[in-house]
């Protein structure tokens, strides 16, 4: 039995654009651009990417799964990503909650995690 | 600026569950287990890994965001998954294209790969 984890494909509306901001935020690279797909990647060798496929339909509702990010400065990194054009958004999470919700510019979540926290 | 793709967070009725199910369809283990989130991963030092949270909320519609699984012999795979308990889905996808669509126990969409294809 052999099977990776190969890739997180992200429905959009605007794939290149999309795939451009996220590999923005996580010092990515575009490693494949198609008219149907757009593959962001640290390279061409390391796995999972992320891709971005064209969709008909907008974003409903708060998205089943998201990602989360480890940052070394949490702080830092959720201004850096507000000024790539991240927002806040709530998802009901809690004061104490020691991570961030982010959406990025379609509006899926994400969280920026505080510098290694237990659990994750 | 140093931010990590750390984890893909799947909102779940039963992460437990849900959990020791794609440990077993990934070939991983559960690296922690909590009343709150269950983390499956190859390991303790590899990212990144799943995580399982439970959300009151039943999934509804196609999810926005799902996994690609690369196999190295794809209809073995999805004969394993499917023996697992995954299902065969329709979500638009077409005769020719070279993946197979599978949901988990739970509804969420994901798709087996041909052993490495172009694009992806």
């Amino acid at each position: 039995m052999t099977v990776r984890f190969y890739t997180v494909v992200i429905d959009c509306q605007n794939p290149k654009t999309l795939a451009e901001w996220w590999a923005k935020a996580l010092g990515w690279q575009i490693v494949y651009e198609a008219e149907d797909e757009v593959v962001a990647a640290v390279d061409d060798d390391t796995y999972p990417a992320l891709v971005f496929v064209p969709v008909a339909e907008a974003k409903s509702g708060k998205n089943r799964l998201h990602i989360d990010l480890a940052p070394d400065d949490r702080d830092a990194e959720v201004a850096r990503l507000e000024s790539l054009g991240a927002t806040r958004v709530d998802v009901g999470q809690r004061a104490e909650n020691t991570w961030i919700v982010l959406a990025d510019p379609e509006g899926n979540e994400f969280c920026v995690l505080s510098a290694r926290e237990g659990g994750v």
